[in-house]
């Protein structure tokens, strides 16, 4: 079965917007079973849009279209989707009462537009804004058509699109997929496992994606039931965890953050955190996931030294002699917070994200971190974290959470 | 001219990876005066990429391609590229040897694949990683393949790929654009002086595009000379800075915190902060831009009531009588934080991020804000951020940062 996810807007053709909507929507119908073998992001233009619409309609049993439902001029899926259909269009009292309701009259014009519909088409309900969905099919294919707007597509594909896909397409074999996460280790010491294992089960498809201070594994198989494949995929999924037991994580959401949140919550500990080069980049990691706060106690972020004295009482003389970035100055970082936060756990953080800062004996990238446990001595140690800033500043989170996450295993 | 950018990789096609390269190239090639018409994402299949690339060089007089370039055996982008380009392959002595120089013997396996190049192809070298890039040309089209990991495909494209474009398509009429950006403003409030802007400005095209807190304004012409060009879109540049002058803001990145970094930066003045909901997300923000320590001298991130209390002094009683989520303890906060760091100004947030925690009376995304300055009466306000968690803590960010631009004009 052929899926191809397709994004129409001259925001994202032009690099103003990431498109963030097609990996969303693959992920998902990954999830379910059904593997995309195409992404394309098409203009706001009514030519291009219909033949990038027409060779995707020939090539596919199943398109996802995101974008270009709006009222506005530049928003030409709808009318390029139905005359490739052969639709014409209605105006559709249910759903302008329902926008009349949430909206008020204050949006009449753009209400009818949004209101008048595809004849041929089945309407998917927007409960988040006004551009309601579309799905056209005939003998060999379907179109799906979800707004653009990240939230209203999310919900729309979950709510409405994905039951009828699964609906649709209940006789087609699945691709079934399991994934395990690993830290603190690089892409060469899984590499050579998993190239036997595809070997030794071809029916298995292994896959390494590195993420920025970790990696994943993915292992995905094609198959009529979903417990059979479940049980092919035990196999290498056990052998990997077997070896790297310590290093392994999973999580709801496949974020590491997320697998230390629960973790956190479920031992009832709590965490602070002292930032000096990462900036609030790891209170915001760990902020990101909802409920947070049963844990997560707060966090300093003490970027320049004069507050690194005064919140952590990290002592002057320390940090004119040996510098902000030493093994001395995270220890009294981290013995600092413990002080003040009175938090179970604590991380500290101070290094050089770059892309200036760096010297020969300390270059960028250069980081020292310590975490530490109510009574007990910290754990401190340097690394190295590699890339540009932006790259830096991601990995240290991740590979800080991956020891926390090794030393409380 | 037809343009096409072009992912190559199952970790993009099945939304394990979000395909930030496209949305960079894109840009990057707008900056320089070429427009973008079409991305694509294909899997490491070489029949699926062979047809996908065939199509692409029909329709397109530049594709770019980025993926695939790698030594292990899923990376056939090469090969089904010389196949098409009817290029053979040679081992590339000199390429060899700068891979050794840098990697040493260890990587000798690969290292021969990677210096194994096609005949045809011009040769862009890869000064971060070890995948060199290529061109391929012919009489109607050219392929230039980059490699997918992103550090060291915008390294190409800026130092090899770029020059090259210009040089090979200078005689071709170049877009050339300006963008406003404009905070603390609907879109509805831009909208209609666009669309009068649009029918007396035939040439030009306009486009609005909302980011999370603020709005990008584009106008764009296409021309053969770049003084022509900026001299036409000075013309509604001017009009929409007119009318909202204390709204816009330009940043080298065009990222409001980069603006904010600058202004701070040139009035020597320092920023603090003290997060509640936000949870580190205003802090990281403003660190992502290098050298924020210049301005930026830390924050707190009180979580928890208890830190609030214990770093920002707000009194219990009124944690308990009135709750986080008010004027008064956001006044608190500001008052405590100005006190404890001496920086010349402040911002202080407390809200409800969600999706949990919400009453009918402060539903989720209500959140209080405040900026203070030494010595004044600190600017206190209210505002509701729409959308999911993870949008409302970006909205939030802007939006107090659009604050804090306003009040230092």
């Amino acid at each position: 079965m052929n899926i191809e996810v397709i994004a129409i807007g001259n925001e994202v053709v032009s690099g103003v917007t990431v498109n963030t909507n097609a990996a969303h929507i693959s992920s998902e119908l990954m999830r379910a079973g059904f593997r995309v073998n195409r992404h394309s992001a098409l203009p706001d233009n009514k030519k291009i849009l219909e033949s990038g619409l027409k060779e995707a309609l020939e090539r596919n049993q199943l398109v996802i279209a995101t974008g270009g439902l709006g009222p506005t001029c530049d928003d030409v899926t709808r009318q390029v989707a139905a005359s490739l259909f052969h639709s014409g269009f209605h105006y559709d009292e249910s759903i302008a009462n329902e926008l009349k309701q949430r909206y008020g009259s204050f949006i009449d014009a753009t209400l009818k537009d949004q209101a008048t519909v595809p004849d041929k088409a089945l309407i998917l309900r927007n409960k988040i804004g006004s551009a309601p969905g579309f799905v056209f099919k005939n003998e060999q294919v379907r179109l799906i058509l979800l707004p653009g707007v990240p939230v209203e597509m999310r919900a729309m594909l979950e709510e409405a699109a994905l039951p009828y896909i699964k609906q649709e397409f209940q006789n087609v074999s699945r691709h079934y997929s399991k994934v395990i996460n690993l830290v603190g280790l690089p892409e060469s010491a899984v590499d050579p496992l998993l190239r036997r294992i595809e070997i030794e089960y071809p029916h298995i498809e292994c896959g390494i994606y590195p993420s920025l201070g970790y990696i994943s594994v993915h292992f995905s198989t094609l198959a009529s039931e979903e417990k059979e494949a479940q049980n092919l995929l035990d196999i290498p999924y056990k052998i990997i965890l077997d070896k790297f037991k310590d290093n392994s994580f999973e999580s709801p959401s496949g974020r590491l953050s997320h697998a230390i949140h629960e973790r956190f919550i479920q031992n009832k500990w709590t965490l602070s955190v002292a930032e000096s080069c990462s900036g609030g980049s790891l209170a915001a990691a760990l902020t990101q996931i909802p409920g947070a706060s049963q844990y997560f106690l707060g966090g300093l972020v003490v970027y320049s030294d004069k507050l690194k004295e005064h919140f952590l009482h990290v002592p002057k003389q320390l940090l004119l002699d040996i510098g902000a970035v030493s093994e001395e100055v995270v220890t009294a970082m981290i013995e600092g917070l413990l002080n003040e936060t009175k938090s179970d756990f604590g991380i500290a953080i101070t290094g050089i994200a770059g892309p200036t800062g760096g010297t020969e004996k300390k270059p960028v990238g250069t980081v020292w971190a310590a975490i530490g446990r109510k009574g007990l001595p910290p754990f401190v140690w340097q690394f190295h974290a590699r890339g540009n800033r932006e790259m830096i500043l991601g990995r240290i989170v991740n590979i800080v959470l991956g020891q926390l996450w090794r030393l409380t295993n």
